[in-house]
């Protein structure tokens, strides 16, 4: 199965980061095909930059082409539903898939990342989920970090303390290392923190592979069924293209 | 003081209604400064136009100059926290600021519109503003319409009904009548409902008006203090300057 | 328009405060009439307390005449839904109003007051309103004061230290200055605390003023509907004449 | 032990009632002392009621002497909060002893009714308690009666029916018979229904025995503990006393 | 009435302490029954102990003869919403009735107990009753101890210690001891802590008896009717003769 | 990978519907080891059923060996918190993962079965998840049926027209068609409902394999670590064996 896997933010090496983390549990026919956004930020820390982060997913997700499913990788899942409504194809975001898998890995789960601006996003992606009874806390490094595609090295001593502080003061039974910056951190200090880790970018492609192999239909009901075809102004071609139902 | 009236979607006929309602009720030393977005779709009405609409909003955040205050006049509140965020005066979301003050009028409020696609997205917007305890219920008419500028004529008397019918049935003591091309409805029927009615354009002229009179200072701290600085990529002028913090 | 400002405990000198911070952000056209509770304690602490003021504001509204609107001012709104049964015109809780309002500028507010005891009945009025999953925390002062008129004075400094830290510690976006004696102070320390502060009466003021301006109607079903006349024994005959629509 | 049983409405016939029903089920060491409201309205049925209710319950209570216990039987607990502050002995509510009594012999209870004015007290009782989630509906008849003291009888048909269809459309486990006119009818007619009926002023007998047994002391800490002693100004000298710790 | 006071458990010493602490409170005419778990572990404190007790809180209920009621005596009520469907008189768990017992002496209740590996049973127990609300903290000591039948004087000092602590840091209106051990605690300790303390046991014995007295019936609808007879396979006889409704 | 698929449930012919639906959707690699319990009952549907399900469940984990991970397949997942406490490789619930599924393909699941039994047990399976905001109804067929291992096809009319309204009338997103007896029922009339439909069991052996796959390692603290170890009386011995830690 091909598999997008959407980077809404424009640093490349962010991407090679999510990519080597995705392919070590990716399923042998599991074709994953990396992008990163042509405009926007470096990195999204917030609200404001997740809101210009979902509008370029969108518009990435109408450019690709013979998916089978894609995974929107930036922790707070930037544009995802309209994508479900969008597209006909499984969209995973990964804060979704990893809040979802941690819930059958403990009773609450806790997120750790490296920067305190990310707190308000990723509180808003606990309640969007309908999460917040299932999450013990969201814990942030507090310091300044140099390059955002070396801060898991650079931070991974502080990023497992407080791995291990937010399980003993917050009762948390799973730890989520969030941020697709920190992809593939988890597999490297799991031994060092007492409760199962969860990597975002892995779950969302096991969870996006379990929604291709279910073989779920489009819905033509509800909520995230196709939205009537309307006219649109100014919008990149293909994207005004879809929403146009063309 | 003035107050930018942001219509995010694209019918400049929408904007002329916002403009008339909200005139009814602003006080005397308010000037409303409408903008109708140059970009995007006639009407949004689903989570994936919403995207589109926020970073639409953001942009004509950042173009306007010398504003003491905006609103972001969709229902549903497309850009809210992002806009929040990144700009120094108060923006208030017409969602929002209809259900906060349906909360002062009522126990529990209903939200009355004119087609089923909104939905979803209004559905969103009562829980990311924590007030699902006091929705009594969303309720949408199921016909089409012929044209969105002139829907609240043509189904005025279906809108009364279905107002009628929430206070009856699912026991709201005030009606939120939402959606932008309802602006001004609320007015012209209010004898025809036994609870009080809200327009949303009005409930937002009336608190942005308030939040400018109370001079609350920009946060600097919190999750509403002004992101740091980072470059960005693509974006228009006067976004990414802004971003920048140029 | 004329507002009652009313004061549910017997002390002058807190109406006084009240009345010289809602002057400060009244419109033009408003005109606040100032009243003090009769009968009662001198400040409302508790529930106790609470039931008592209740009682007596809903006596004082029935006193007064020509009114189009009123503020009952102690945070903790007693008698607040029943004033909104039996009157025509809105009336205004000043937790209501200042919780409302700092809604629109944080996602979550922290209370904080001068005294312990003020804590639960501070908490039921989050509840009351459903607003506890935007309440980051009620913040209260622990030592004794010597005179409720000049508690601000006296624990100004205290008060902005709690306010500062309940912003970092409970990660509060907005902070509500709360309690009748403490009117007035929110904008003497506004540039010490790093977030928007609110100013309880100074919101209610607002807030009044715009549901007038809104002139939304008296509700004839619902829960706030006027209730049926009724007879009633011992009670002040303004009142009696109201429960019993005479 | 000796337990004030408090009718805060006016109508004596209506005590009498409660009296008959609670002694049914008395222990037999419990003393039911009864007491009618000196001023009020016949039969509490909204908000504005309850807080004058409210307020003529606690000076009911500092004018009883020699108490071990006591039950405030009004569906809706009128001052209930306060009273608990005030006084040493237990008391208990009726709509709360009614509830907590209901979530031990089914997952979720119905609260039935005779008339539709209650519900927005009732429903306030709920959420006070913290119980909403345990509720499935509260259900009203929703014609007039004749005569409040003769209410269970002019209505039983109709109230063993809507207790059925609660049963059957709502899936209430167990069903409350609500409201002080309504004591003693749940043994009349609990073979016409198939699930257990809660009579609340019997439930209220039962819990304040219960508690009275248990010897639980009075809190000096948290927020039920003795107010600290305050002057007061034109309330009943023995509330007044209660207040000032005389 | 006959109540079976049935301790999950194996431990026999842990009944007689249960034992003793209910019969202090128990009315003239109760006649308490106990019994031990013929199978099982010394103490339950965890989700797999408390699984394997409920089933064998089933077998024991079917085994006893001439009930009017029954206790399942251990803090986390293990197989409580089986037997409330299986058998026709009254069930009570420990867990249940201690946390309804405490609404009615404090607005929010604490649980302290005497090991860490207990509390995530004890949150399920009051999520399963809806009571998160209404629980300000779960507080467990972490040493460990010599003898489970005496742990209660071993740690009665720190268990004083703690709750004092929960009062002042969580705000808890009332303590519940938890944990049957801890049976007859409370009434030793009362003084030293400045809130109402809750014994399980206690609690439970006026609960069953408050049920019994209210001759509830048993429900034919709902989610505790008696389930349709089924045939079963390696039960032991009285359970399967149960099942089958022979 | 082998992985246990446990039916606690008696009836063979349920265990062979299961696997045939699991199979379908299994990874290449995936060995499925079906297992049905020695005892209990034909079809577990009440909560008394669920409780011996539970413990036969973990007896039935502690008796295979050599597993990867584990299936409970019974909706509702008896003794799952138990199993994932004892055992070392991930055990997923078959309610669990269909709904965990399900909140990827939509906002609100309905969850639809055959028996109105059932609704109970269902209900406190997505309380247990903490999920309730996610669930739009569970909605069960009424009549009776002839056998459980054919009332997929005796129901399967009946069953897509409720799932078709519970869509119209409840908004929900997603069916998820609940009950081992309807496994690989889905398949089957996915084309004749207009939303996803998710599979009980095949959702679970897809979250089976996420986890192994994502080789999360075995808490050593927080609730879902191993508990200490503890002599038991009367369990059977390879039980025993795992809760002495032998």
């Amino acid at each position: 199965m091909r598999l997008l896997l959407l980077n809404p933010n424009t640093t490349a090496a962010v991407t090679d980061l999510l990519l080597a983390a995705a392919r070590t549990v990716a399923a042998p026919g599991t074709e994953l095909i990396p992008a990163t956004a042509p405009r926007g930020v470096p990195y999204i820390a917030t609200r404001a930059e997740a809101v210009l982060g979902g509008a370029v997913a969108l518009e990435m997700l109408a450019e690709a082409e013979g998916l089978d499913g894609a995974i929107v990788a930036a922790f707070g899942d930037p544009g995802l539903g309209g994508a479900r409504e969008l597209f006909d194809f499984p969209v995973v975001g990964m804060a979704e898939a990893a809040m979802l898998t941690a819930c059958m890995l403990g009773r609450r789960f806790s997120i750790v990342t490296f920067a305190q601006a990310l707190e308000p996003w990723y509180a808003e992606a606990v309640e969007w989920n309908g999460l917040s009874g299932r999450c013990a806390a969201i814990r942030c490094l507090d310091g300044a970090f140099r390059d955002i595609a070396e801060v898991q090295e650079e931070k991974e001593a502080l990023l497992v303390d407080l791995a291990a502080r937010t399980v003993a003061e917050d009762r948390a039974d799973v730890v989520i290392l969030a941020g697709a910056p920190l992809a593939g951190l988890a597999a490297r200090v799991a031994d060092r923190v007492p409760v199962p880790l969860v990597d975002g970018v892995q779950a969302a492609v096991k969870q996006a592979e379990a929604l291709v192999s279910l073989r779920s239909r489009k819905a033509t009901a509800g909520s995230y069924r196709r939205p009537a075809p309307k006219p649109s102004l100014g919008l990149p071609p293909s994207l005004a293209r879809r929403i146009s139902h063309g």
